[in-house]
């Protein structure tokens, strides 16, 4: 869930007010009352805002470039200057780069001069919503104009805007049964945060977009996740902004504010590093990159980095310098979080809703976070800020949103001490020095740390650590064999129970192993019996290569038999004369347990396998289906798979997801040890040989 | 595979020799002349025995600690004063610290003070063979006699002495039928390195040691592994030091040295990392350790660090400060390296055999390589060296053999940023800085880069990194169309195979979860149905904890099924009433694939399950046997859990077999990019809450 935007939001509110109103209204004065910390960002924000258009001279321009903030805002005035400005409350859910055609963006890539690369005309996608309808729109930054405007009449909603959710979460506060419900728990309102969750789809006739709030208190900690006011269920009409159902269903005991802060911490203990002084000499540039605009110049790597509200970092077009060849080789033309699936394992009537589409509900760009230098990200990082449009289309900013780093992790890249040499001793290697891009989403209560590591070896490092504050449900007990009654996780303070939950993250890779027409391969290390080979020997494993002809074969789960999972170019080869190609080596694979017939399982339903493969298609990106609030499983990565597709040697995409089942223990609280997972993208006779010995 | 320690050896030998005889013999100059480089090492490690001394007054006394060199020598005297003396060429294979009792150290390391703690005798495991015959001595060095002598006459030999392997390998250049080989093929005998294999047990009845010797072309390249001569089988007897059988049974091609160098790289190519510059401020000690003897404590842990010749590097009484209870609390009594098992999938003469077990053949410590600053370690590490006894019994140095190091990889080791609380945004978190002990064991070919990571979460990281030179084998082809034959491997080079094989790396894990009696739960995830709930949610999944009880229940088959694998005390428990407990977290789960009626499945017959839990003995430590030489698989981990003994609520000890099933690529030559593996113990309610937020 992400509602922390608000606060750029409400920063960006305010310019964006400013500039249009000399005076700042009564509303605006209320925002600022509210966030009385954001007052002086306002200055800030003028700095960024004015900033912009040094930014945008100093950017190269590709293809793939996100939309800029003077783009973002040219795309609403364009929208506001169409018969949707004249339409009261128009509100902006979506607005993006229109993803150009791959193939005029590969032959912009591939000329080399200015004059031969084809002109990629520069176009917004926005989804608004306007008298309870959404359009989607196609807007041309050069024509100045709509081009496109339809209306979506499928079954589920864009993302809510920050807007939406605030409100949403304020209305108990003002609603007389909700008072009654915390007088009634000798609580203070004052006290009191809510927070809105989405609540997926579980057969009912949908007619309006609706949100169900939960409610916290805060009195004496910042860690609000870890004080559920429990028991009560608030059903919010977004369209209408009406609390429309409201059961308080039985009063559970507040678990203690003590030992559930995570701020104070910082400042006490010895053994705890000094960052400070540690950021003084911390990771250092070794090799030194580039960045020109949204390109990334480092050893034999080059890639674009990208931004958007939904995926948040987006890395495309990575090439690497084969030194042999001498020319870079495209590996990755598009990679991305596609979506999550996190559904809590407790069926009771306060919880068996939370089944949340984390990228599709919410964002991860919306919830990216600033991130912290030293602590986040090492002291030699270097800075990228988000864009994206607000609930009114104007700009907003995420200050810091990705950092680029080198990493000397202390890990060798490669090493060997040979004896057999008379006379002398040989002995050589290399410390592992990489390249890591690293945005932080921060999705209500979790912190989901997302890397992009690439390695002079020619593999490229997926990584998600999963940390911050768990959901928590407060029961009566405080003492383990106090429980009678089913609960659904762990106790892990007193009246308080961390409930199990999964995390399904589902990565978009469209690779493109040395140009663009792939196969997939399931190669299975099978056993062979040993005969006619005149030894004792009786048995040995070889490899049975299966090449994945159609989609129904591109499906795999993964770790019930050993296999290597190459993505080849059928027709390009080696010297030896064997396939280019790259490999998946999944750390963390992870399937659904939840029943096929079970609501959030059938909207989450690619969930069932951790590998797909599908044939590329520029508008099949987003795994669980464009509009994933209240979805019902009709679009997304199952259903376009279903078409059966081929995807020999053609533009092929792979769906990978990867998760941990979290069974929570006492240390995942107040504040979770971050749990790592990924995979890595590995050559597999891509190169001649190593290029750490080119 | 392990020679290269001939090296030191010889820097041992000579100044062993020198010690005992004023003017070198002859034998010496040749070792001299054949080790040119090594003459100038006699002054080091004249010195290196000296400062001998000087160490033992700074080491406190712990009863696990390894054998010092002094004891090693004084060992040595022992056995040579004893009727052992006067028998001509007696060899040692094996001389450790005897494995003093368990319950003796835990009261040693539990008396405070000095007078309350208990005399553990010190007192060396020994084996020796004279007269062909295997001798097991336990040498007390306090009553400086032996105190029990056994003779061997089960299945199976201790390791070659560096002597025997050495000796092996230089026989075929002397053997006129090989010298004609080598005639026949055009090359020059000078040119030739040969190296000794062992052989295993393929059913035959065995009445001597023997090796089988394997030799490669140098001509122009360090990189002797990448020139095989094939066709060639050489046996060698080694109790008579004869080759008893010759097969010269075909030519291939032998393979070019361009492109197999991994030395000259080094020097050119821009893009790789300047390490000195980087050496200068690499990671630097931000929490900052204490070493004294070999007890190593950094920020909440305390962890004493050994070494011997089978294992290498070993981890013992592991203990973690807790804030709370304000006192330490064990949780790992012994962990290191217990077996591995490598073997290639080649059924043909040349190579059926080759199903090498690295650490009971040879040993880890035997192969452990000495570090490169900056390369294999960075630049804050500390060293330590490593000593055993060499083939005569004296003492043999293993320079910075272990290398300490804090490492800020620029991960986060936890972190939250916290909107819901009106007029204030909370964001906090930390850089995870830990301790990494390492090793690298260089057995022949292959480079094992060996971490045990410690973290102030309470998490205990176990990495392997492989790395160093395939085994290949010399074909005919030089482009993979070409190939009509049955091929055990991949084309990497022309005229050259990487054959396909396994790395099963057994770890032997005695924890002690808060005190030493435990007990293994299996806790699986199993979906439920949600009915009686009220709610249109169907599913969810919950947690089936199964205790196992006896040994037969401690075997796991990993990744089949979803599972919390827990070690647990379940005579703690925390505040809040849950059994305190760490958690495996495997990252690389391995069964073999050979059938279980082939010869070296077998040998290796704990291969097929990753992970065991057996009842603690104090003799159970090799999970292939202590004789793992020519073994028959009737000692070893497998055997000891068909008793089948209680494993519940008792000292347990867990086996994790982690590695990989290596199908080669070209960018695996000529030198191999780091595979990394591991495991992760992640303490499960051990605390009261996350030990970062103390």
């Amino acid at each position: 869930m992400c509602y922390k935007i608000w606060y750029y939001k409400y920063n960006m509110e305010v310019v964006s007010i400013i500039l249009y109103i000399p005076t700042p209204n009564s509303a605006v004065e209320n925002m600022i009352r509210r966030f009385g910390k954001a007052v002086p960002m306002i200055v800030q924000c003028f700095i960024l805002v004015l900033s912009l258009k040094f930014i945008s001279v100093n950017c190269l321009a590709h293809p793939l470039d996100p939309l800029s903030p003077a783009e973002i805002n040219k795309t609403r005035d364009i929208v506001q200057g169409s018969y949707l400005g004249a339409i009261p409350n128009i509100t902006y859910h979506f607005v993006d780069a229109e993803e150009p055609d791959k193939k005029r963006v590969l032959e912009w890539l591939s000329s080399n001069s200015k004059e031969d690369k084809p002109i990629i005309p520069r176009q917004a996608k926005v989804v608004v919503r306007a008298k309870g309808e959404t359009h989607e729109l196609v807007v041309d930054l050069t024509k100045k104009s709509i081009v496109s405007d339809k209306i979506y009449t499928g079954h589920g909603y864009p993302p809510f805007t920050f807007n939406e959710l605030f409100q949403a979460s304020k209305l108990p506060l003002t609603y007389p049964i909700f008072k009654s419900s915390i007088a009634k728990r000798g609580l203070n309102l004052s006290e009191v945060s809510c927070v809105p969750f989405t609540l997926g789809w579980y057969g009912e006739k949908i007619t309006s977009r609706a949100l169900k709030v939960s409610c916290f208190y805060r009195g004496g900690s910042v860690n609000v996740w870890a004080r559920p006011i429990e028991g009560i269920t608030v059903l919010v009409d977004v369209d209408s902004m009406q609390i429309t159902m409201y059961n308080d269903r039985y009063i559970a005991p507040l678990p203690k504010a003590e030992g559930t802060d995570f701020q104070s911490s910082s400042s006490n203990s010895n053994s705890r590093p000094k960052t400070s002084s540690s950021a003084s000499c911390n990771v250092t540039d070794i090799i030194g990159f580039t960045i020109k605009g949204n390109e990334v110049k480092w050893a034999n790597w080059v890639f674009h980095v990208g931004f958007n509200a939904r995926a948040g970092m987006i890395i495309s077009t990575a090439s690497i310098f084969d030194a042999k060849r001498q020319k870079y080789r495209s590996v990755l033309y598009r990679g991305h979080v596609s979506e999550t699936f996190v559904p809590y394992m407790d069926p009771t009537e306060e919880w068996y809703f939370r089944t949340f589409m984390d990228a599709g509900e919410f964002g991860f760009g919306r919830a990216a976070d600033t991130l912290q230098p030293r602590v986040d990200c090492p002291s030699n990082a270097v800075y990228m800020d988000g864009y994206m449009a607000g609930p009114n289309g104007e700009v907003q900013q995420v200050p810091r949103a990705i950092c680029i780093f080198e990493r000397n992790s202390g890990n060798v890249a490669w090493r060997h001490m040979e004896i057999n040499n008379p006379q002398k001793l040989v002995r050589n290697g290399e410390p592992e020095i990489t390249l890591v891009v690293r945005m932080v989403a921060t999705v209500g209560n979790y912190d989901y740390v997302l890397d992009w590591e690439f390695l002079r070896s020619g593999s490229i490092k997926v990584g998600v650590d999963l940390t911050g504050i768990m959901e928590m449900k407060a029961v009566p007990y405080t003492e383990k064999s106090e429980i009678k009654e089913r609960v659904f996780g762990t106790l892990v303070a007193e009246n308080t129970i961390a409930n199990y939950h999964d995390h399904h993250i589902t990565y978009y890779l469209d690779l493109d192993i040395d140009d663009n027409s792939n196969s997939f391969i399931n190669a299975k290390l099978q056993r062979a019996r040993a005969t006619g080979f005149g030894t004792p020997r009786k048995s040995y494993w070889t490899v049975v290569r299966e090449i994945a002809k159609r989609e129904a074969e591109g499906r795999i789960r993964l770790g019930l038999e050993p296999a290597e999972l190459l993505i080849v170019n059928p027709n390009k080869r080696t010297k030896l004369g064997n396939e280019v190609g790259y490999r998946l080596i999944s750390a963390q694979p992870i399937t659904s347990l939840l029943s096929d017939d079970d609501y959030p399982q059938r909207r989450a339903s690619y969930t069932k396998y951790q590998l797909w493969v599908t044939s590329y298609n520029r508008s099949e990106r987003w795994a669980g289906g464009f509009y994933a609030d209240r979805s019902r499983g009709d679009d997304g990565l199952a259903v376009w798979s279903q078409r059966n597709r081929e995807i020999e040697n053609t533009d092929i995409v792979l769906w990978h997801t990867i998760g941990i089942h979290h069974v929570p223990y006492q240390e995942d609280f107040a504040a979770m040890p971050a749990i790592h997972g990924g995979f890595e993208l590995r050559p597999a006779n891509f190169f001649e040989s190593s290029p750490l010995l080119e």
